[in-house]
């Protein structure tokens, strides 16, 4: 059912069988058939899900589940996160459309690419929207604002069907490789651990929004590999001592 | 709630009550309000349709029924119908976008538009079809064509308000300011004279290379402000950690 590669539906903390049903029959819809859960609130599998999903059973029985959205995406070179309004994070706002542009673009790039989706009752937290490389926002009718999971599913597939119906086969453009996201938490992980020894990090309810900002820094920078080794130097180099590091202490 | 004109909605035969509230919602989402039925199989006003709209009440509430698609449409000055796919019907047939634009040109010359959508089962027939100017088709994956009645509303509505231009949409995020090239430039000075001191630039005859590759990290970032302000924080801090960490061994 997979022709050409896609972008991978990742919801996190979905609640409903049924909705994460009515998801799967709208990726089906758009040619989008990699689904991944993070911590399905009423488990897995799911026969409600089955049932909603009206065929597209695929989509459904190859849908993995995962303990944390850092793992979901741990593989993934681009990531973006939906949520109902721009959030005060400095992050590109994307509408759906602009969204399925830089996918495809990536995409041609031989990048792998996902989507984060929230649950149902308050979609994603800001720890999740941090994870991302840009947001997705909806233009819709401020009166009447919120779209519900499986019709924000519906939006992103029918501009991603659009955007590669519109291009046909683009050719493959030569951009170095990103870095996999897991390369990207040892990064920050590395930096804040360093920066919590220098009590940087500081006063403690001040520290998730630091945190936060420093890492949409980077992931604005869409980093690649090789960049990521070099921040990860660059971290050691100022804050370790480089002759006989680690011995004096012992 | 209803800004400017905008198409009127027409559900022939729709069965389910729920799924006549799920067309109110995504009306709502994009500023349609005005809501006809043709024959609703299970009777009129539903509960569930006012249960399954979510709050979007008022179109609910201000649906009118009718005894026929004729009648619904009768004082309608352009008229689109939806159908899963083309019908050998001679009759102009348009993508949600072009239908959208189509149906903008004709409100602002002053017209009435409506677009009629058929039941859950079979859709609308071949009359119902006939009675239309032109016909609106939905771009979607072959092997799963087949999109529910709310998604075809859904998506029509959603190509309806990107074409208004957004005019009722929230206004976009007005982006942070990016900091000043020569802000940029002390925090690369700053960084550097830093990663100079730890021996990191290394060999010279790869340094100006190596500061090359480091500038393009921030660069690709678009920093603003407070996230120059924020890095100088993370050298400096890294910095002092390694003198504290050179001197408490001393």
């Amino acid at each position: 059912m997979t022709a050409s590669p896609a972008p991978v539906v990742i919801l996190v903390a979905p609640q409903l069988g049924e909705n994460i049903g009515m998801v799967a029959r709208a990726m089906a819809n758009f040619g989008l058939s990699e689904l991944r859960l993070v911590n399905p609130r009423d488990g897995w599998p799911s026969e409600k899900a089955l049932s909603a999903a009206s065929g597209a059973d695929w989509v459904v029985e190859g849908a993995r589940v995962y303990g944390s959205t850092a793992e979901a995406i741990a593989d993934l070179g681009v990531v973006l996160a939906t949520t109902a309004r721009p959030r005060e994070m400095a992050k590109p706002v994307l509408d759906p459309q602009a969204a399925a542009e830089r996918l495809a673009g990536r995409i041609d790039a031989g990048e792998t690419a996902g989507i984060l989706f929230g649950g149902e009752r308050a979609g994603l937290d800001n720890d999740d929207v941090a994870l991302a490389d840009a947001v997705i926002t909806f233009p819709t009718a401020p009166e009447f604002a919120s779209l519900n999971l499986a019709q924000s599913v519906l939006l992103t597939g029918y501009e991603w069907f659009r955007t590669r119906g519109l291009e046909g086969g683009r050719p493959r453009q030569a951009a170095p490789p990103l870095a996999p996201k897991a390369d990207l938490q040892r990064l920050f992980e590395h930096l804040e651990s360093e920066l919590d020894a220098a009590g940087f990090l500081f006063p403690p309810e001040k520290r998730p929004t630091m945190v936060r900002n420093l890492r949409t820094i980077f992931l604005k920078a869409d980093l690649t590999d090789q960049e990521v080794r070099s921040l990860r130097g660059v971290v050691r180099a100022l804050s370790e001592l480089k002759q006989r590091r680690g011995t004096d202490t012992n």
